[in-house]
Order: structure tokens, then C-alpha cells, then sequence
């Protein structure tokens, strides 16, 4: 991760999985663990504060940890001897009670945690805004037209509201699956050197408690440092989430491709220029999501991967863990932020939509003319004679409707009426306003129910 | 995926997803379509029978829909052509009703619901095969003493019960995701041409109701042709379920290991034999279960790369889910066939476990040591005597508890039964226990909720 | 993989690594191992005749087969029990010399060798030809103008030569990189079970020089039991070419957009067809193309992380390569394949390459303003210049000549002929021809060294 | 990437795609391009030296160019606006030559190629002390016994210095490979806005060749922007070494299993301790090993996805690479270092390799036996037998070679010499010493011809 490209790429969450967030996570649950003891009765209440007096990140030269790091293997280690010889400086009495019954990972991965329940904040903040920000776009475009497409060609009509609606439906389910992986993920590590909080004998479990009670934290069934499903699970679900918005960032690029000029993202001043074409407006944010998307997958396999891990405790697959899941939550949630953006902002050009629907020489009107005709003819001579006209109609440089009407059975079964509404831009398609009201009540039932 | 490994790699769900089932699933909706119609009153009841009565996967030649496949770019196109074939041989009038107001997205996506409704109903049921084999070992191996291992070395002792306790936990939670993302999953698709169902005007909804109905599918808001996080969030579940499995076959096999000889995987005749080497039993449910767990990731990144699809159908992106979702069920579904059949069949041989904990020259019981002696000494300075000891003991070949005595501070504050108490083999480890209870409680608890 | 779906997406090189052609490799490499050792006098010559009289696929069953790897965990167990059954009714003399010396992997290896050796040579034909329709494009396109795109929208003119040009110079590289993966990849596997060749004592080196000579694979320098990097190569070979050839499609699937319409997949009779829009021509090769882009990535990472295989032959990793590889072979040649035959057959309309720059309003030609104007204003002063003209002609729905003639500074520093030169699409260029050429004459310069 | 975990997991190359290094390749490209320009008459030789002046990153505000950043899509865009506003400052006539010709991308390009140049530097020497260290370890332990092991089995009897013969032999390879792709990878991007490098008119080639010179890179055929197998192939190669090396990590970390204990990483003071217990000594350098190749598969995955960039210059697939790209790079060297210093400076312990086999009761010598049994009994039947005689020693805890005395046919057909020479632990196995030559004549050969 580059501080360079970290505007660009992570304006979401600036720090908060940053070196200092990595450093306090550890030295809170430092903190917490020795007033756990405190309140068990296995530390004494002053020697508990002490030691929490001293667990701020700032107090500690982050560069000698870097450099102690790379002998210990895990980051806990040197920040643990660090926080110890500064209580030790302070009170000789108070030492003995730093770190107590607990073991590197347990300062690690609740750290982790810790940073994971303020990042899901930022998350939820951010998927409601794009969820209510499509809910306005599916809530305006009603009957808006715009071509339908598939493949990457013009298929048949739509609206661009049940374009917005289909992106809200999917944010509202990640609204879901966000909620309920929440209180899997968001719970206390503390297991000890094999999760057995062996060094504590009896007290273990009441420690345990009292610790989960000081950082807000539930306290498992068990630790859980060999079993990596729970970080796993949202690094999943930002993978799903960050798949959406892929889709959301490519079809507002395609849409914004010169030749179709339909949807953009919001301007502003010197944003999505070039070196050296004056003219450009590149679409920034488009830019960046796609990026995400792009990564994201690549780092969920690596979790996935490094899940296979062995014993107690595991070499490798923990590791590869540290790097690489913040960077997918801030990819994602910089991704989220960007897409959020775009869809409050963007800027839609139905002109344009309705242009591009009449360029297409009636083309995309075809399945209507088929279904219509399938009535009468059935649907495979419907089916056949429509496709013969639209091929006649493309070579030819034709309207449809001209082709069509030149088709004996058209002629017999269709009157102009009916060739007006099958031609109809206004028309408004088949249930999109069904589809459209039935996400919005689902939107409106989930903020209800919360 | 081939057929003469099949039964290696996927002994569950058999045929489930073959080219026979992906046929039927796209005839099923067909059949329940012309029905639904039937219903609705747009079209005759007779000619939706005698559409139904076509739907059969051997009516149909699958050599020449393959073929047909290449061309068309899709497999419902052949299948629906021939089914339209055979019905207007039969009856020219239900020939109308064939396919009516759908793409063939519908019919393939649905036609796929319908076959992962069968899948996790298997799945299931493995699932709770697997817990209950695991919650049995954890309740039957409470005070089997075992080393726990960090890093791939012997760390503290620990008991076999709660290594199996680890895995059910994230069994269990596997068993919850599962059931929250059921009802997302196994939905009706169906939208037509670009997901308004235009072809059907203003009875596009009835239609699709009755549908669902048909089809014991819920119906969604709105179809989601272009919106993959459904099909997506069951990969990411079978990517997190295969790693959860593979982390027990990780830890099986390296207990199985000859100088460790602790667990091994059910013996059977001609098991995991060698074409070479008369002496070997090769851990073939484990070596399975990696191989799974090796391939899952990189088939989530596909099925996640996939969402990225163009407007209201894509363009490549639909197409790689295909064959990787199907592949990436059956390989999941396989690896916990395995897994479940190793664990309910596991020979444990809790000797060997105390035999290699002696082996270890005490050392294992170095953390108990030294948390014994920071009461007294604080625990820098109780860590600092202890490693010393331990380096002297390793290098010298001696037992720690010798090493030990030969400090002083150890013989001023440990007496024998101190020594005794820290280096008993049998001394329950800590929390282990109410570990073991919590995660035991918390599978009845769901058990009960069914 | 789903043989309905083969001939779409796996149109080249089908068979060669099916079922058959699996067990067909096993016995190859029996056959020949059995005619080593009679040629190095550690079988009887007739023996050996008799046992690669049996190494016949079409002599076993494949499904008991199948089910007996199931037990066995490899498939060479089964393939050589049943050779050796064969052989044994025939003459109990000869089944002394059946697989002597060797492991399942030195059978299951080599045979994958040998299938690769027949794939290579197909994916060599496959990319000449690519490579020679791509030369052909660049050669008659040299002045064919077309908006050159970046970010997805018009930039600057190119030329649909220099397009093709690109696209050329890296298929070049593949074909490079493949001659020199080469003699890497196509080497005897012989190891014995651990690698030393140790049941055959002093003569192992001889019988393996024999094996190799009898298969025409080099010996390597010693076996690649646990070392994958042979095979992996191939398959990061495989994940480029296919990135390449994604290139390749998304473009051509972009250009040919309905709104855009510079570029198509060769049409044919029933190609793309829609089972619902009579008049779509779908691009049925760039959605094959582009799922095998969307498909490779994640094989490739899988092979990679198998790569970690434990001591002298791994457990888990290995087996993951089996389905993996070959998977990943087919679907990179089913895209080289269809990127071939598009590029043949590719239909252009150079007429509406011309109309999509005329329609852009001169905008495109922005950058060539602002470098005429720079000779004069310096770079930052006519790039602002030309950006407010662009700016202005964008909203005011005004060509870019016109809104740069508003300029006092155009109107003194560029004559009318200036400006002609400026907005003239005939004009070539820069060094687009000398690139061309360029190209052209490395894949010239490689043909002729052939 | 966490600045607090460089030192453990990207020891090698600090900095070398630093922030800073980011920047400086950007103005390296720009004083190269204005001295290029000097060259071919385009800049007055003054100007470029101006601007070449003022290229120093140290000019740059590191924060104000991250902010730019974020609105301009790209770090070239600020970074050129600022040479441009410091040369102005300095010289009106010289800012008229900044970034001349060029586009971002180019700049941006080649820059990374100036750092992977770098890269590529460091990588050869670490390659070459890897190469080195396992060379020794090869040549020194031809006859030292270990356990070959199989499926995480004892297997057959092979030598410590086959088992570093084998990874020298992978090693060798990639030293291969990266002298091949280095040319393709090391070469100038300069193509101005699509490629063509129009605003230069007929010039462009000359300059273009100019500045090559200059840098000291190749001119390749024609630019590259939107064809990414070079840098990919960079990307794969990596993938491929960590491969390797995590192969040699993985072995390194079970033969130092507390239960096998037959070889260490190198010991250091204060090296992989543990929070809480005092007896461990982590292996550190195999558990970064093992994390960078968990994480590398899907960073190549994703480079491998990115390649699909759109027409000249793409949208999300070239902004995927700028942080993914330099990360796989950092995190393969610094595996490498790791793997290199771990080879370096290795502990063996050839007495636990003989216990270890010993411990194992003879079973490891089952092929033995049966291979020279097959010599009288046939292969299956010998097998057989020993299979037999294996079981009943597992079961009954004796040797094997009491087990074998138990059969007749081995009493009749095997003297007490014989067995002898079958369990004989010291006997050179096979073709060992023969592999072990080949593979150092094979690096010698290599390092001849450089």
C-alpha cells in the first residue's frame, strides 16, 4: 500500500488500520486484560492502571518495533517488551501482571478486532448512503427509458430506474450479510499460549469474561487461533460486495463511453484529467472501483488459502493474514466510498438514452414485435419472421418497422395502432414499476426493522 | 473434471450437477412456465401438459445440443428448440406457449436453483454428520492428553477434545451461514429479455408468481440476471467451508505423520496403498480434502471476478460461472464427505500422545514453569530463568525439570510437588474443559432450534 | 467440465486430455519403461513385449477404475493392477517386469508429459494462426482511422492496423516464451518412490537414459516429484496467453456495441441467436474468450499454491494439479481457438470507424490542437486554451473547430490550413506505421529463423 | 503494505519501491525525455537541462501530490503539473518542453521498469546465494541418510543432499527463466496519448530512440499501454519462485517439528521467541516464507485479471497493478532473502535423521525388500508378502525384518546377508549420488556460460 495512491484508492477509514491503529489494538487489549485481572482479583487494581497508563502507541519508537519485529516474527512480542520495560521503570510490582495468561496472538488478532468494529461502522455509514442514493435513482427513473442490454448490445427496453433498483436490491442484501457475520466476527481472542488459557488454571474463564466486558467484546464459545472462518467470513463478504460494485463502476463507465454519453460520474474541477488530451473527463471513480475489483478476488483467495492452518497455532497462513486483510477492507470500503459518490452525484443525460434507443433503426423493439406477432403466428414463425426482417432491416439500412411491414403476415395481423405501441420509446416495459416498488419496500421494511 | 476421479474427488452428490441434471433444470422450468401460464390463463391448460410431458432430459439427444451449444453460445437455446421441435410435431397450438416471456437466462439460472436446492440438502446433512462425529470426540476426549502444537512445534499441552471442539465451533458457525444464506440463494429467476418481463405486459408478475409457486421458489424482489451476489455468496461459503476442512486435514495428516503416529484417517482394505512401498497407508480422505481446500480459493476469485457483468446481462462473466460453480459445489461437498468420514472412523492413539509429550523432554511444560514462577518472580524475569533452562536442557540433552533445579530461585520458591504438580502430564489444562462444555452447549442449543 | 459444453468452450484439442487419454499416458509409460529395461537387459526383450501388448486403454474398464482410485487415492494403482492382472493370465513371467522400479507419480507424471507434448503442438499451430490474421490486419489497415480509446472514452485518432499491431507483438512474445518453456516442461518423470531410483540399485541411470529414449523426452537432471515449477510454468504461460487473448475480446466485443459497430465476430447461420430477441447476433467468441479470461486467473493460482508440496512427494498439492492443469489447457486453447477464428473472419466497417469520429465533435482531435499550439503558447498555456474550448464546445453542443476559432489566440497563431491539417482524419498518425512495421518485422525475423 | 512488518516480510529491497522511488521514476522519464528531445533538435539543449534540474523527488511535497492524486486519476498528472509549475518558476522557455510528447502511462511505466531494473539486480544476487547454499548442501550431504517421505510418510531411505539437489535444481531453473524474460520486461514505454506518439508528428521515432538511450533501455517494437504480458510475466515468474521457495519452507518447517528435529533455521538471539513460552525458538524465516507464498498465487491472480484492459489505454486493469505489482515483487524478494539465509546458514542434524529412521522399525526398507524379493517371487507376490510382513510388525510392534523372517519364502529365498544389505541404512540409495552430480554440473555449466 502506497501513501501516495491512498487518497485515490482508500479515502475511506484513513488510519484506521494504519501502523499506529496496529500498535494501539495490541495495547488495548493490553490494557483491558490487565484490569480483567484487577477485577478478578488476580492483579492488583493499581498495578492494572499502571500498566494501562502506559498502553498508548505514541509512547513507543515505532521504527525499533519494525526492526524487533523482524527477530520475533510478530509485532505483540516487541510490544509487549516494550510496554514491560516502561512499567518496569515505573513500578516493579505492576510488571509481573503485564501480558498475564495471554499469548501473542491473542494480542493480535483482538487488536484486529477491535480496528474491524470501528471499519464496520464506516461500512454500514457507507452502504446506507449508496443504497439510499440508488433508492432516489430507482425512485425518479420510473420512466426513464433507456436500452436494455445484453451481451454488450442493445437488447430491448428498459428503465433506467430498474437499472438503479437492481443495484439496490444487491446492496440491501450485503446490508444483510453484513449484519449477520457482525457478531461472528466481533468477538474476543483469548486463548493463551494452545487456547486453553492453560497459565491461568481455574481463573481462566473469568478473566476471559471480564476481559470480553471491558473491550465490549462477546465472548466465544472458545478461541479461535487456529480456526480462521470468523476474519475469512468478511474478507468473503467484501469480496462479494466489492463484485457488485465492480458491476455498478462498469456499467456507469460503458454508459459514459463517448458514443453512448447516457450516465456520468459527477464533475468537478480538475478531476479525470490527462497529460495530454485536453478534452478528457476520465471517469475517476469508475477507475478506481474497477481497480478494487479487480484486486479483491486475488486477496480473498489468499485468505482463503492461508485458512489451512496448522495445530493450535499455525506458521504461515496467520501471517499472510496481517497485510492482507486490511488492505481488503480499506480497497473495498475505498471502493464503497467511490461508488457511494457516483451514484449521489451522477449525472444522467436521458436525451441521450432515448437517442441512442431511436439509432437503433427500431432494432430493440424486435422481441416486441415477435411477442405480439407470436400471438397470432406462434412463436417460432413470430420468432423467424421478426429475425428476418431485422437481418433485411440491418443490411439494408432500414428501420425495422419499414421491414417488418413489408412482411405479407404483418401486414395482416398487425395494424398501425399496434406498430405504434410496439415502436412506443414510452412504453413503459412489462413489471420494471412492479420490480421497482417491491426493492423499495424491501429497503424500507430493513431501515424499519432496525 | 473427469469421470475416473470423480469418485475420488467427488463421492457426494453424484450426478448432480451432470450435463443429464443440467438439462432437466432448464425442462423443469419450462414445464413449471407452461403451467404457470395455465394458471395465469395465458395459456390452455392442455397445451401446458402437453408441454410438460416433453420436459425430459432423455428425450432429448445431448450430442447434438452440444453441438448446438457452440453455436447458439448457450445451452437453453438447443434445449428449448428442441423442445419446441417435439411439441409442434404433437400439437401446433401448445407449440405457442413454449418459452413464453422468457430468456434463456431464466431458464438456466432457475434450471440451477433447482439443482443446488438438491445440493444443500446434501450438504446439510454432511454438515451435521461431520458436527455430530466431532462433538462426540470432543465429549469422549475431555482428558486425553495431547501436545499442543504452535508454529508446527510443541508449545503447552492441551487435550484431544478440545482440538476436536476447535473444528466443531467452526462447524457449527458454518451450519448457521449456511442457513442464512439459503433463502437468498434458492430463488425463482425470471425476467425475460432484460429483466421486465416486456413481453408479458401487465401480467408479467401473476405469471411469475404462479412460477414460483410451481417451482416451491420464493419470488425475489426483482430477477437478478446481472446481479451474481447470490450464486457468488454460496462460493465464498463452500470457499470458507472447504478451508475449515482443509485445516483439520492439515492437522490430521500431520498427526498421522510416522515420528508423530498419534491419529490416523479409518483403515480399509486396499486404502491409500502404494504401487511401490508394501509398508504404506497414505492418508487419502486428507489428501483429498488439500486438494480441495488447494483449488476452492482460486475458484471463489473466478466466481467473484465473474460479478463483474455488463448492464442487464453480461458478457463472459455469466459464462465463467458456468462450469466453476458446479465444480467448486461438488469439490466442497466431496472434501466434507471426507472430512466427516475420516472424523466419525478416526483410530486416535492416545499413547503415542503421551508418549511424544515425554519425548519432549519437558520443555512443553515450560510455560507452566514459568508461570508458576512469576507469581514469585514476575514474569520477565520467571521467563528469562525458564528459557535459559530450557536452552541448557536442550542442548545438554537433559529434562527441563532437572535443568530447573539446577537454578536456584527454582529451588528457593518450587517445591517437589510444585515440580510434580507443573510437569503432570495429567493436570487438566485450564479452560479446556469449560471450552469444550460452551462449544457443546452451543450445538444443542442449535439442534433445538430446529 | 461439462462435456455439453465442451464444444463451446473447448473446441481445440478435444480428447486429449480426456478419461482415455489419461489411462492411455499411464501405459504408455508402462509399455516403455517394460522395452527400457529389456533394451538394458534387466527384463527379457519378449516380456516386454508382452506387457506393451496390454498397455492398451481401450483393454480396461474405466469405471471399475475409477471407483478403485477411489480407494487407491491414485489412479497408476488400479491402471497397473489391472495391466498386471492382464499380464499375469498371459504369462506369469512377464508380470514380474510390470512397473518395475517406478512410483504411480513416474507413470501418472510422464503421461501427463506425453498429453502435453500433443497439446503444445496444437496451441503452436493454433497461435501461427492467430498471429498470421493478426499480421494480415495490420498489414491492410495501415490507413484505416479509428478513434483510439482510452479510459473507455475517444482520445486521440489511431489507426485499426497499429490496433491490430499490438495485439500481434504480443502473441509474438507468447510464442517466444512458449519455445522457451519448452524443453522445461517436456521431460521423463522417473523417480521411483522417493526419487533416488533406489529399487533398481545401479542401474537406474541406465534404465532411465532407455525411458527416455524410448518416449523421445529428455532426462532432466534428476525427477520433479515435489518440485512443480515444470508444469506451473505452463500453466503461468497459459494464464498470460489467455489475459492476452481477454485483451483481445474485450476490445473487439467493445467495438462491437450496437451504439459503436467498428468490428464483428464472423457472422454465421444460428451464431448468437437470443431465445427471445430475434434480431440479436450475440459474440459468441468473445463471451468464450472472455470466461476462459475470467476462468484462468484462479487456475493459475491454484497451481501455484499447490506448488508447496511436502519432502519428496507432497500430499494434497499434487492431486490439486490433476483436473487443474488439464482444465486450464483446454480452456486457454478453446480461446486461442476462437480468438483465431474471429480474427480470420473478423467483419469491419470502416465507414462508422470514420462516422464515431466525425460524431465526437472534433473533441478528439484535442490533443493534436493543443501540441500545434504549444509551439507557440508552451504546453501548459495551450492545454488550458484547448481544454476551455473543449469544455465550451462539449456544453454548448458546438464543434471543437468552432470553439477553438472563438479563440484570439487560434485566430492569430493558426491559418484555416492549420486547422484543416488539425481536424483532417486522413492524416496519419505519428509513428503508428513505423510501429507496425516494427512488429511486422520481428514476427518475420522469427518465422525466418524457424 | 504496514511499514512495521518491512523488515520481516520484505527484508530485501527496502525503499526500492518506496513513495519516494514512486515519484523519482516519474521525473526520471522526464529528465530523459527533455534531453532526448535536446538530442533530436525538438529542446534547446538549456531547457533540458532545466528541467532535468529540477526532477529530484526530494522537490516534490509527497502529501500535496497524494491529495492531486486522488482528482486526477494518476500520480503522473500532479507530479508533471509540478515540475512544470518549478521549471516555470525558473524558466519560461523550458516548461514549454515539459513531459513533451508523452502520456502518463509513460511515464508511469517506465518508471516501474527503472525500479524492476533495480529489482531485478537484487533478485539475481539473492538468487545466486540461494543457488549457492543449496550447491554446498548438496555437494556435502551426498551420503547423508534421511527419511524419504511421502504423504507425509516415511517412505524409502534417500540423502539430505538429493533433497537440497532438488531444490537447487528448481532454483536453477528460475535463475533460467529470469535471464529470459528480462529483456522482454526491461524495455521503454513511450507512446504519447493512444500509442501512436501523434503530437510528435514524423519525429517520434527519433526521439523515442533518443530517449532509450538515455535510460538505457531497449526501445521495444511499438508501445505497450494496453498489452500487459510484460509486466505480468514478471508477476508470474514471481509466482513461480515463491512457489518454490515455499516448497523449501514448508519441508524446512516439518523436518523441524519438535517430534523430527531434523533440521533448524539458523539460530539468533532473540529470534521467533514467544510471549508466553520460554522453551520455543519459532522458525521465523520459514513462516515469512510460507505467508508470501500464501499471498503471492492471488497477486498473481489479480495481475493475470488486470490484463484485460481496454482499446489503447484501459480503465481499473493498469490502476489494479500499481500497488499489486511492487507488493509481489517486495514480498517474493524478501522471501528469497529469508529462503537464502535460512539455506545459508542451516543446522543439520544427521543423527536424528538415522534415529528417526531407525525409530520407524524397519518399515522404511519395505520397498527394498520387496524389490529384491520380486527378483525371485514377481512383483505382485513380493508385494504381497511384505505388505503382509508390514502390517504384522505395525500391529505387533516388531521390526520388520522380524516380521520377514516369519515367511517362508523369505527364509528360502533372502540370506542374513541379504537383509542385511536391505536394512542397511548407509546403503547409497540408487541413483542418488548420480542425480546430485547432474544437477551441480547443470549449475556449473550455467554459471560458465554467463
Amino acid at each position: 500500500m502506497s501513501d501516495l495512491l491512498a487518497p485515490l484508492f482508500r479515502p475511506a477509514a484513513p488510519g484506521l488500520f494504519g501502523d499506529r491503529a496496529r500498535i494501539q489494538g495490541i495495547l488495548d487489549f493490553e490494557a483491558a486484560l490487565a484490569r480483567a485481572h484487577a477485577r478478578v482479583g488476580t492483579c492488583p487494581a493499581q498495578a492494572a492502571e499502571t500498566i494501562a497508563r502506559f498502553c498508548k502507541a505514541e509512547l513507543l519508537d515505532s521504527a525499533a518495533l519494525a526492526e524487533a519485529t523482524a527477530q520475533a516474527g510478530n509485532l505483540a512480542i516487541p510490544v509487549v517488551s516494550a510496554l514491560t520495560r516502561r512499567v518496569a521503570a515505573e513500578d516493579s510490582e505492576a510488571v509481573r501482571y503485564v501480558h498475564k495468561g495471554a499469548t501473542s496472538q491473542d494480542a493480535i488478532d483482538t487488536g484486529l478486532v477491535l480496528q474491524l468494529r470501528s471499519f464496520i461502522t464506516v461500512l454500514e455509514q457507507d452502504l446506507e448512503r449508496l443504497s439510499s442514493a440508488l433508492a432516489r435513482l430507482a425512485e425518479t427513473n420510473r420512466v426513464t427509458p433507456i436500452s436494455g442490454r445484453t451481451w454488450l448490445q442493445q437488447a430491448a427496453p428498459t428503465v433506467f430506474g430498474l437499472k438503479a433498483a437492481g443495484h439496490l436490491d444487491a446492496v440491501e442484501r450485503h446490508a444483510v450479510r453484513l449484519a449477520e457475520l457482525r457478531p461472528r466476527l466481533l468477538v474476543l481472542q483469548f486463548g493463551g499460549a494452545v487456547g486453553t488459557l492453560g497459565s491461568l488454571g481455574e481463573r481462566g474463564i473469568e478473566v476471559a469474561e471480564e476481559l470480553a466486558r471491558e473491550l465490549r467484546l462477546p465472548l466465544p464459545e472458545m478461541p479461535w487461533h487456529g480456526q480462521r472462518d470468523r476474519p475469512a467470513e468478511l474478507a468473503t463478504f467484501l469480496g462479494l460486495l466489492t463484485g457488485t460494485l465492480g458491476k455498478l463502476a462498469r456499467d456507469l463507465s460503458l454508459l459514459a463511453q463517448t458514443e453512448i454519453g447516457e450516465a456520468f460520474e459527477p464533475a468537478a474541477e480538475g478531476r479525470g484529467g490527462s497529460s495530454t488530451m485536453p478534452q478528457k473527463r476520465n471517469p475517476v471513480s469508475a477507475a478506481v472501483v474497477l481497480a478494487a475489483a479487480a484486486r479483491a478476488p486475488g486477496l480473498v483467495a489468499t485468505i482463503l488459502s492461508a485458512m489451512v492452518q496448522e495445530h493450535e497455532r499455525g506458521l504461515g497462513g496467520w501471517h499472510a493474514e496481517w497485510e492482507t486483510l486490511p488492505e481488503l477492507c480499506l480497497l473495498a470500503a475505498g471502493a464503497l466510498r467511490h461508488g457511494a459518490e457516483a451514484m449521489d452525484g451522477i449525472e444522467l443525460d436521458p436525451r441521450r438514452m432515448r437517442e441512442n434507443i431511436a439509432r437503433g433503426g427500431g432494432q430493440i423493439f424486435a422481441e416486441a414485435a415477435a411477442s405480439r406477432l407470436a400471438e397470432r403466428l406462434g412463436r417460432t414463425e413470430a420468432h423467424a419472421l421478426v429475425e428476418r426482417a431485422a437481418r433485411r432491416a440491418q443490411s439494408g439500412g432500414k428501420h425495422l418497422r419499414a421491414a417488418l411491414e413489408e412482411e405479407k403476415a404483418v401486414r395482416q395481423h398487425l395494424s398501425a395502432a399496434d406498430l405504434d405501441a410496439i415502436f412506443d420509446v414510452d412504453r413503459l416495459p412489462g413489471a420494471a414499476a412492479a420490480f421497482i416498488d417491491r426493492v423499495l419496500a424491501r429497503r424500507r421494511q430493513r431501515l424499519e426493522a432496525r
